[in-house]
C-alpha cells in the first residue's frame, strides 16, 4: 500500500509510451490517442503497436508490444476488451508498470465482462503493474504534455486536478474549461476503477506540486474508508470539491445502471465528505463556480463580505445572499467611508453595498474598490456590474482584473446581464478573475472558501477518542448470541454490552413488600420511580399507580402502603403483582446510534429523539472512529442544537455526558467489527452534571466477520 | 378605482407624446428618449419640448407643452425635478391623462424629494392623470413600437411582459434578452411608484392578450392588499414569475437605501405570493429560467419527467433533480421500451433516464425523443447532450428544436459545457427552446411549471370562509380596553372574544368543599382535572395534589376528599385555599395567531407549539380573510404535518376543529381591524371528533382606527 502512490509516476510521468491498437484510420480511438499524444508535444518516446501496419503518423509501428525495441513505461490500450488479458501479460513481462485500458466491453456490460475485468486485475496484479480504467476516457498531463485521450480538447495547463468516474463528464469539463479559460495540471478519467481509484488519486495528487486544487466527480465508491482517509490527508493542503452524483433514489438507480457502481446511501457520503473537508458541490455549475474560485484566490481570513455595484438591485440580491450562505456584510471603518466620501458622488452609498451609482467608470470603481481593500474589516470583495449604454463596461473589467490579480484577498465580479457584457466578461475569463453570471453564485463561492478555511482552522485534534471498554465482558456477550445462533441481541444483551463500555443505563428492581422495595431502591439509588405491577391496569396513573422522584428508604415505604392503597380502592379486582422500581433519570431525549456501511464502515447517528428524527428527520452522521471534533460538529449541526444548549428557559444539558456516550459507542464499534448495529433510543441526557442514561438497547450482529 | 387600468392605455398605447426636456445634445436623456421613441418605429404624432430648440432629431420642436398645436396621450418629462410640478399642471391643463417622469431627484434624495413628489401626485391626481415613476427608466412597448426609456437596448416583440422596481434590473434583463434571444410585449420600470405600481400594472396586463407572462422584480409595495387581489385575478389566466429582492435583514437593509421603499417583512412576502399563485424567483437567474419556460412551453399534465442523455452522469445528475425539487420520473410504458430497443444500440439505457450513448446523432435524439413524446405517461421531457468530438452538435439541436416547436409538452434542453456548443445552443435559442446550463436548472424549471399547474387545478372555491362571530360582544370587550386606554387585552378578555366566535376555551371554576366542587363540575362539564390550591406547594403532582381524567359527579367527590387527605399527610403545615377544577382537554399543541401588516393587513400564522415554533421555525403564514384551500394549505405545509394525522401509532387530531379555529380568527381579524395581534397559544386540539381548545389568548389593538 505504501508505494501505490509512488508507482504512479510512470502513469502520469511516463518517458516511454506504447499505444497498443494504434490505427491508420483517422476515426478510430486508437489513431486519435496517438495523434492527441503527438499534437499535445509529449517529448519522450512514443511507440504505436499494431501488426496490421509498418507506421503511422510518421512513427514506426510495431506488430505487438514485445518487439518495441526499448522498455516502455506506460502501455496505452484501446483493442477489442477480449484482448486486454493478453496485451497486460505481455506488458508486465516488459516490465511495464502503468497501464491505460481505455478498451470498454468489461464489468459495465454484465457478468462476462467483469469477469474479463477480474481477470486483466490479477494478471496485472502479478506484475505489481498500476491500471488506469477499464472503459475511460484516458488521462491528461499538461506539465508532461501528454494528452492520452481520445477528446481532441487539449486544456490549457493550470492548478486545477480532475478526477472523473465518467468520461462524459469529462469531455463537459473540459469544454467548459475551454470557454471559461481555466487550465489543468492533471486529467484523470478513472473508469471502471478496477485499480486506480478516487483514493490513489488522492495520494498521487496530495505531493503534486502543480496541482492547487482537486477536483471530482464520483457516483459511488468502494474503498470509502481509504478514501476518507487520503482525503482527510489531501484537504489539510489543497480543497478538494466533488460533485457526487446519485444524491437521490432515482438518482442512485441511474447511476447503477450507468457504470455498475453501487452508489452507497446519499447521506454517508455527505457524512465522509464533511468530515475528510471535502467541498460537496451539489450540481455542476457549483462545481465549475468551485473550481474557478479555488484555483485563482487565495483563502479569506474572515468571512466579512464588502459589495461594490452600479447597480443598487445587484447589492440587494447580493446582500440577500450574504445571508442565505451564512457569510456577513462588512461593516466598513469610519475611515473607509470617510475615504469613499471623498471622491464618489452624493447620491451614491457609502457603505456596504457601496453602491457607485450607474455611471461609474473604471476609474470610479478603482477608486472605490482600492478604498476597500485597504478596510483590515473587509475579507473578499465582490463587484458587481450591470450593462449599462453609458460607460465603457470593457474598461471597468480590464480595471478590476488588475486588482484581482495580487489581490491578498479573493476578489470575485458579477457582471450580470447578456449580450452587452461580452466584450467585459472575455477580459475577466481571460486574465483569471472568477466571474460569476448572479451575485448569488458570487456570494455562494466565497461561502464556500470561507468553510473551507474554517475546516482547515478547526483541525487542531484529529485524534479519535479513545475509550477503554470491557471487551472480555463484550466478547462473552457476543459470544454467547452467536452460541445460539441468533443476529438479534436482547434488550439485556445490549444494556450489558452498554455497562461494559462506561455507559451509564438505569438500575430497575421490583418488590412484592415493602422491606424488599427498600432493599431494591437502596441498590438501584435514588431518586427513583415506583410503578405498580398489574397485568389488569393499562393506566397506571390514572389510578395514582405510579409515584415519581422517591427519594429516600422513608418515601419508599409510605409510597409502597399508599400505592396499594389507591390501586385497591380505586381497582378492587386487580391482580397485583407487587411494585417496579427504576432509577428515575430525567432529561431530553436523543438518539445515538451506529450502523455498518459496506463503504465506509460505522455511521454513527445522533439526533433529538421521537419526531425531530423520525418526523423532521433533524438527524447528523459521522464515519467512526471518531475525533473530539468530529462529535462537537455532530452535537452543533442538529437544528435542534438550541434545544440542548438550553432553550425555552431550561437548564443546558448535561451535553459532556452526550459526547462520552457518542463516543464510547464510536470506540465500541471499532473495538467489534462484528456489531452490524447498535441503537440507544432514547439516550436521556440530564441537565448539565447530571450525566446520560441510556434506556433502551437494539443490538445486532453480523453473520461472519472477517 | 375601476377605470385605473382602462386609463393606462393612454400610457402604453398613445396616439401622441411630447417628450419635454428633449434636446439636441446626444448624451442627454431627453435626446435619448426622443431618438428611441423615433428608432423604435412609432407611428403616431411625435412632439419634442425645449425652449432652446426649434428642431430635434428632424422634428419641430415646442417652446412649452401649451404650445403644442394638438392632443398629447402622453407627456414623457425629462426635465430637473424641480421643474415637474409645473410641467404636469401644464399637461393636466391640456387633458393629458398619462406621463412618465423619468427624471430623478424625489423620493430617493430625502425628504425635500418626497414633498416635491407629493405635490406632484396631488397635480396629476386633480386632473384625473396616471403618472408612471418619478425616478424610472421610462416603459418599451414592442407592439406600439415605442421605446420611450434611455436604454438603447430595444428588444425583440415577444410575449413576454417586465416590470421592475429598478432601472438597472431593467438593463440587466433587457441585455440577457439580447443574448437569449427572448422577447417582450411590455417592458416597464416603475420607479418610485409615485401613482402607478405593481397593482396596477396588473391590471393592466390581465387583460393585455400580447402578454402571456409577466415578470417582475419586486424591492417593496404599498398597498400590499391590493397587489394581491390583482395577482389572484391574473394568475387564474397567466402566469406572474416574480423575483422580490431584500429578502433578509441585511438584504432589507440595502433596498431601503436604495430606493426609500419600505421592505416588508420577507415571509410575508412569502405568504403572499404564494396564496396569489406568483411563481417567486430566489435568484436573477431562476427568474431567467422560468421566464425562459413559461413563454415558450405549454403548461404539463402532470409531474412526471422523461430524461433522455448521451451522457450518463448528466442522466444520474437530472434524476437527482427530480427528487429535490419534487418531481417524479416517468415510468415508460412496455410498448415505449420495446419500441426504443428496435433502433438504439444495444449498450443503451431503455429505461428513464434513456441513455441514447456518446456517439448519439440526430436521427437517434429524434427517434428516441419520437418514442418517448407518444407516451401518456410522459408529462414533460429533458433532453440532455455532453460535448462530443464524433457527432454534431448542431444537427442534434436542430432536430430538438424541430419538436420544441409545436410540442404539446413541455420540453427543455440541457446541452451541458461550453465551447463546443456554442453553435448548438444559438440554434435552440433561435428556434425557442428553453435550454438551460445544467440538468438541475432545466429540472428546476419543468417543476415550476408543475407547481403553477397545480396552483391553477387547486383553484376550485377561493371564497373565503365565513363565521358568525358575536360582534356586540367582542365589541363590548375592546370598547371597555379603549376606555381603560390599554392596548392589552387581559386574558380574560381574550377568551371572551374566542368565546364570542365560537372557539372553545376550557371552562374553569374552584371549590372549598365536595357539594361546591360538584357544582362547579356539573357547570364545567368531563372529563377534568382538579388541582390542590395552595400557595405553598410547587411541585402539586409530587405531593399527589393533581388528580386528571375525572369522569363523574362520584370521582368529584370522592378525589376531593382523596387529594385533602394525601396532601395533609405529605405537608401538613401547608395552607390550603381549596381546589381548583379545569376542563381537561388533551391533545396535541399548536399556535394560531395573527398579526397586522402595514402592507398586506392580517397575517395569519399556524405552526406546532413550542419548540416547532420558536427553534425549528416550522411555521406558515397566510394573509386573511382565509378560504378553505388557504387553511389547508397552512395546515398541509408545515414539516411536522404527519403529527398531526397520527404519526407514530396515535389517532388522528382533529383537524377540521382546527380549521375552523384558523377560519374563526380570520374572520375576526376581518371583523375587528383595530385588533392589530392575536394569538392562541397552544390551541390543544384533541383526536379526531374531539375538538380544539384555546388554552391562552394574548390579544392587543391599534391605538387608533381607520
Amino acid at each position: 500500500m505504501q508505494l501505490r502512490a509512488e508507482r504512479m509516476k510512470e502513469l502520469f510521468e511516463p518517458a516511454s509510451i506504447a499505444v497498443v491498437g494504434a490505427a491508420r484510420e483517422e476515426n478510430k480511438v486508437g489513431h486519435i490517442v496517438l495523434r492527441n499524444i503527438i499534437s499535445s508535444g509529449f517529448t519522450g518516446k512514443l511507440y504505436p503497436v499494431n501488426p496490421k501496419s509498418d507506421e503511422i503518423l510518421g512513427l514506426r509501428c510495431y506488430a505487438s508490444l514485445s518487439l518495441v525495441p526499448d522498455t516502455v513505461d506506460l502501455v496505452i490500450v484501446t483493442t477489442p476488451a477480449h484482448t486486454v488479458p493478453g496485451i497486460i501479460e505481455e506488458a508486465g513481462r516488459k516490465g511495464t508498470k502503468a497501464a491505460i485500458v481505455i478498451s470498454a466491453g468489461f464489468k459495465e456490460t454484465g457478468k462476462d465482462g467483469a469477469l474479463l475485468e477480474h481477470q486483466v486485475g490479477e494478471i496485472a496484479r502479478s506484475h505489481k503493474m498500476r491500471i488506469l480504467g477499464p472503459n475511460c476516457l484516458g488521462m491528461i498531463n499538461t506539465h508532461s504534455m501528454i494528452n492520452a485521450t481520445f477528446t481532441n480538447q487539449y486544456p490549457r495547463s493550470g492548478s486545477i486536478a480532475i478526477s472523473s468516474q465518467s468520461g462524459a463528464i469529462c469531455s463537459v469539463i473540459l469544454d467548459w474549461a475551454q470557454r471559461t479559460n481555466i487550465g489543468f495540471s492533471k486529467f484523470i478519467s478513472v473508469g471502471n476503477k478496477l485499480d486506480i481509484d478516487e483514493a490513489d488519486i488522492l495520494e498521487y495528487l496530495r505531493d503534486d506540486p502543480l496541482t492547487k486544487v482537486i477536483g471530482m466527480y464520483i457516483e459511488g465508491t468502494d474503498r470509502g474508508i481509504e478514501f476518507m482517509h487520503q482525503a482527510k490527508l489531501t484537504t489539510r493542503n489543497k480543497p478538494i470539491i466533488a460533485l457526487k452524483a446519485g444524491r437521490t433514489s432515482s438518482g442512485a438507480k441511474a447511476a447503477s445502471s450507468h457504470t455498475g457502481a453501487l452508489s452507497g446511501s446519499d447521506r454517508v457520503y455527505d457524512a465522509a465528505m464533511a468530515q475528510s473537508g471535502i467541498i460537496r458541490a451539489k450540481t455542476i455549475e457549483e462545481l465549475f463556480d468551485y473550481l474557478t474560485i479555488f484555483s485563482t484566490m487565495p483563502l479569506p481570513e474572515g468571512d466579512r463580505i464588502a459589495i461594490i455595484t452600479n447597480a443598487g438591485g445587484l447589492g440587494v440580491m447580493a446582500a440577500d445572499a450574504c445571508s442565505d450562505y451564512g457569510v456577513t456584510l462588512a461593516s466598513f471603518k469610519p475611515s473607509t467611508i470617510e475615504l469613499l466620501k471623498t471622491k464618489l458622488p452624493e447620491s451614491a452609498n457609502f457603505y456596504n453595498p457601496v453602491d457607485v451609482i450607474g455611471d461609474a467608470d473604471a476609474d470610479r470603481y478603482s477608486f472605490a474598490v482600492n478604498a476597500i481593500m485597504r478596510d483590515e474589516g473587509v475579507s473578499c470583495i465582490l463587484a458587481l456590474m450591470a450593462p449599462t449604454d453609458i460607460v465603457d463596461t470593457a474598461a471597468v473589467a480590464t480595471a478590476l482584473a488588475k486588482f484581482a490579480e495580487n489581490s491578498p484577498k479573493p476578489f470575485v465580479t458579477a457582471f450580470v446581464g447578456g449580450a452587452g457584457l461580452e466584450k467585459a466578461v472575455n477580459i475577466l475569463r481571460t486574465s483569471g478573475v472568477p466571474n460569476y453570471e448572479s451575485p448569488d453564485r458570487a456570494v455562494q463561492s466565497l461561502s464556500a472558501m470561507v468553510s473551507y478555511k474554517r475546516f482547515k482552522e478547526s483541525k487542531t485534534d484529529e485524534t479519535p477518542v479513545s475509550y477503554n471498554g470491557d471487551k472480555v465482558r463484550t466478547k462473552a456477550v457476543l459470544d454467547q448470541v452467536r452460541a445460539e445462533d441468533r443476529l438479534m441481541l436482547s434488550e439485556a444483551e445490549g444494556k450489558e454490552i452498554l455497562r461494559a463500555y462506561g455507559i451509564d443505563v438505569p438500575l430497575e428492581g421490583s418488590a412484592k413488600d415493602a422491606e424488599e422495595a427498600v432493599q431494591a431502591a437502596q441498590r438501584i439509588g435514588y431518586p427513583l420511580v415506583m410503578k405498580i405491577e398489574s397485568p389488569d391496569i393499562a393506566h397506571k396513573t390514572d389510578v395514582g399507580g405510579v409515584v415519581v422522584d422517591i427519594k429516600s428508604d422513608e418515601e419508599v415505604r409510605t409510597q409502597f402502603q399508599l400505592i396499594l392503597a389507591r390501586v385497591s380502592s380505586k381497582m378492587p379486582q386487580a391482580r397485583i403483582d407487587g411494585v417496579s422500581l427504576e432509577r428515575m433519570v430525567k432529561g431530553r431525549e436523543v438518539i445515538v446510534g451506529m450502523v455498518r456501511d459496506n463503504q465506509f464502515g460505522p455511521v454513527v447517528t445522533f439526533g433529538l429523539g421521537g419526531i425531530f428524527v423520525e418526523i423532521m428527520r433533524d438527524v447528523t452522521q459521522r464515519i467512526a472512529p471518531l475525533s473530539p471534533n468530529d462529535i462537537n460538529t455532530m452535537i452543533q449541526s442538529i437544528k435542534a442544537y438550541p434545544i440542548l444548549t438550553g432553550a425555552r428557559g431550561r437548564r443546558p444539558a448535561d451535553i459532556a455526558a452526550l459526547k462520552d456516550v457518542i463516543g464510547k459507542l464510536s470506540q465500541m464499534a471499532i473495538d467489534f467489527p462484528e456489531l452490524s448495529e447498535f441503537e440507544m433510543n432514547p439516550v436521556i441526557v440530564g441537565d448539565e452534571g447530571q450525566g446520560a442514561s441510556a434506556v433502551d438497547a437494539l443490538a445486532t450482529i453480523r453473520r461472519e466477520t472477517a
